[in-house]
């Protein structure tokens, strides 16, 4: 990032350094602009999900969210590359995360009509981010699957690995959306 | 954190001012201080779990380093209460929470003589992460439990919230840690 200059950015973009400014404030901020956007994606992703049980709904609302970061697959290889290439930049993209994690638990709370702070809501959106981080090591790691085909693997993935099912219930369906 | 002068954490802890910066570097270090022992608690956790599945094993990782943060219970909320103060703490506080998870993931690794890249790994430090943040969330709530308690009451919510098994082979027992 410090052996990029704002000059090279605005010129292989096309535009001048004035609206560069105006737009990203600084140049770091062009790594973070995304972010208004990428919020109102989960909040989109969660109220298209399928309801049915909370499984369910999280995966739907993962997968929506995986189309909308398809489309901008290429912006983010590139933010990728930046930020693994700048240590410093890693503990912004920490906060960008838990940003997300808290936008996807306020989505689903409000689509379940239960309060922000219900248990379950907030297992949802703690391992829904740990599902795209999957994801995106997946698809990082040169595969030709596209990013909603390895959230869904992802999501299996986390399946298995942690679901030890004592309870029959459980089996197959998840906990229900909306307990009778 | 800024209203606190470095001199009145030297008068409650009964040191000189010298001794301090000795030690922690800056102010904000005493905060950071613990790293390398917490993570050395961790390797230790790893190697006295018992093996068995990789759920088991992961469960009794995480409920053996919940007693080494029961110890420190204290420090940890005192800890606690300066971060949640002070938002700008948050980011280096989201790195060493990403410190723990490589080094869970390694100390797995090692343990069941796989490379650090193994998948099931990843996920299971990865959710292992998760699941401390749940038990602090449920300890900071105000409960009478232990830290472990809260450990094993959280492992357990894991499991239910996003345990979806569909293969039998996966049931009671998680997937096994030396597959056949």
């Amino acid at each position: 990032m410090e052996a990029v200059t704002v000059e090279q950015i605005c010129a292989a973009a096309g535009i001048g350094p004035a609206t560069f400014y105006r737009h990203f404030g600084t140049k770091d901020g062009v790594l973070f602009a995304y972010r208004p956007f990428f919020l109102e994606a989960i909040r989109e992703a969660v109220a298209r999900a399928p309801t049915g049980t909370t499984a369910d709904q999280l995966e739907g609302a993962l997968l929506g969210f995986a189309d909308y970061l398809e489309v901008h697959a290429e912006e983010l290889a590139m933010r990728d590359r930046i930020v693994t290439a700048n240590p410093v930049l890693l503990s912004r993209t920490l906060l960008v995360q838990r940003e997300w994690e808290a936008e996807l638990a306020g989505a689903l709370a409000a689509a379940r009509d239960v309060p922000d702070t219900d248990p379950t809501v907030w297992w949802n959106a703690a391992l829904g981010l740990v599902v795209i981080r999957a994801a995106f090591r997946r698809w990082r790691g040169g595969t030709t699957a596209t990013l909603r085909q390895c959230v869904g693997e992802s999501f299996a993935e986390a399946a298995v690995t942690i679901g030890r099912c004592t309870d029959p219930e459980h089996l197959h369906g998840g906990v229900p959306s909306h307990p009778a």
